[in-house]
């Protein structure tokens, strides 16, 4: 596996943009499209929230069929809580899409982030269409992934090539983590595209068992969002013999986009809000997975050990207390806990449950002070 | 329903004292005892944390007749992750206070809160013990409510007195909260005291009850202490016709019980690690009462939502999204949210999921800088 510079244009056929619209008063970029030449397969996973934002359901809806060939985004507005007026909104930015792009409106998806709960300004994003549609290009990569960030502190994109079956398939990928806007809650997007040829209930497989160990294996406060999504969108142009479930070119894909997933949720995690370290819990000698990935998920929202990270305290009792707090028959004499250095930037936490050979590794960041400026200082 | 003055020495028949025996350098009180002229029923509640500290375990073996008349406890070390060590140290608390007061050991009950895996300074508590029994009296209930507090910034006593059968039973109480003792955690302590005529499978009944709408209602972090514990003794002094469960005087007793467990509860939220504000988060509409419960929790353990609070920001859409991320059928159109003014330092929130007819009550403290900083500020 090459890791490559660039992010969603690199694999052919992909070109993308990104500009402001109005929603950001600072001008940043706020609207971001990402398109490809010719027909993707496509697949998507969402949060688990039962609250979910209107571009949700309409990219679900627009998704049945698993292909697509465009991604528009915004940033500012999560269009979340917007009543019918919501899905409205989220198919016009869809339906003008499809129009200027000269696609059905079912091949364009959407997505926003921002603020909860006040109407998506649609007035500013539709005009705003066409400019950000001439203005797609191979090179434009950088600027979709600077239009779907809200207060990230830096753009998260990733690239890179594998041979399948002697011909080069690239993925490139850009993600928006947990940043705040006021007054509501932070979103997770990523982005992923492929020039693979790869059928698209083997895509979907792939794209869940990637986003298991990546974006399924962070936490940043434990709080889920309304409006997290993962879409990938694979166009064949690499031109090697369609991927199907099973085999080594699905090994080789599948392990490519595990790579770029994780890569992007452990930067997401680095960004997180007020994040002063990056901690890393492998829990291992579970019963079954789900044993090791709850208690890893555990450790890493408590925020006694959160707490403790951001003071570089090495403290075992309350990742032991955090363990005892599931009702998993741990005794204090089977409990097995390993820190690395507290004082580093980077954290491990290994935790033996000596019950099984199951184990599972999430990543989260610590509790600072900052966090709670960002969440809470209002006033 | 009387509200008296005092805590546990208020009912007939109780002493109690509190004194220094060095383990805190500060010289306040670090070892406390409460007794009963006469054997009493007796009957615990404990943390569910499946890693206990020793006395939790000495405790239970004790109480296994349902039977004690006194209860010993230190502050200042946790006696938790201590090893073989730990258990023969808890019950060398409990044998040598027995022999000193004229009991069999399992009339003793031993609890203890603080620092996590170092050894019980035995050598320390043992040679007060003589002096911390000579000093038992109906007058030194509140050292002995000193003598239990960590870093708890105020004493928890509680004592009422209701008719039951035409004589008067009265209820006293004392209680430590969530403190920090560096390097670890908080835990909850409460001991009960009555002269009610009550049968111990009756009085195990009412204290289930009375904790599971206090005690376990209560979370300042989510966080769930190692050595969590309340225990209750009915000495029967009162003359009352024995309260057997069900019938009138089973209500009478369990309402008072009720009354004095939740303003424990209540002021041991109130002084929280950090907190500024009191939060009381009630959830109606839920098929079941678990339902109602796990929501008001998973609300009162969002740091989104605690920071809010924290910054005087009603923020709906934290609530909102705490509540869907819990598998519950809810929607943007059927969750119904009710603030009340956030300015103040008493704040409720009201959440009517419209599912069924249950409902829940929890209170929780914000989440401040001063959290931050009492749990993670070691370097």
């Amino acid at each position: 596996m090459k890791i490559l510079k660039g992010g969603v244009t690199k694999p052919r056929g992909f070109k993308a943009n990104g500009l402001n619209c109005g929603i950001k008063r600072s001008g940043k970029p706020d609207l971001a499209l990402i398109a490809s030449e010719t027909p993707c397969s496509a697949a998507g996973i969402y949060t688990r929230n039962s609250i979910i934002a209107a571009p949700l359901v309409v990219t679900k809806n627009h998704l049945r069929n698993a292909k697509a060939q465009a991604i528009i985004i915004n940033s500012g507005n999560a269009n979340c809580f917007t009543g019918h007026l919501g899905y409205v909104h989220a198919e016009q930015m869809a339906d003008f899409s499809a129009k200027k792009l000269g696609l059905l409106n079912t091949d364009v998806l959407v997505a926003s982030t921002g603020i909860i709960g006040k109407p998506l300004p649609i007035k500013k994003i539709l005009p705003a269409i066409p400019a950000l549609i001439d203005g797609l290009s191979a090179k434009n990569g950088a600027l979709a992934a600077k239009g779907i960030l809200t207060t990230d502190t830096f753009t998260k994109e990733i690239a890179v090539s594998v041979s399948v079956g002697g011909k080069t398939v690239t993925i490139g990928a850009c993600a928006k983590g947990s940043g705040m806007i006021e007054p509501n809650m932070a979103t997770m997007l990523a982005f992923i595209t492929t020039d693979a040829a790869i059928n698209p209930a083997c895509l979907r497989t792939a794209l869940k068992n990637a986003a298991d160990i990546s974006f399924n294996s962070i936490t940043v406060d434990g709080c889920m969002s309304t409006n997290d999504m993962c879409l990938v969108l694979a166009n064949g142009l690499a031109g090697n013999r369609t991927i199907s479930t099973g085999g080594q070119d699905f090994r080789v894909f599948a392990q490519a986009l595990n790579h770029v997933c994780l890569h992007l949720a452990k930067m997401i995690v680095k960004d997180g809000e007020g994040a002063t370290k990056f901690i890393e819990i492998t829990v291992t000698g579970a019963r079954n997975e789900r044993m090791a990935k709850t208690t890893a998920l555990k450790i890493a929202n408590s925020n006694l050990v959160k707490t403790a990270a951001f003071g570089n305290n090495p403290n075992w009792g309350r990742v032991a207390a955090a363990v005892g707090s599931l009702s998993i028959p741990v005794t204090e004499q089977s409990l097995k806990i390993k820190f690395s250095s507290f004082k580093k930037k980077d954290i491990r936490i290994s935790v033996d449950l000596q019950l099984g050979k199951h184990s599972a590794t999430v990543y989260t960041s610590d509790l600072s002070y900052e966090y709670v400026r960002i969440n809470g200082d209002y006033t």
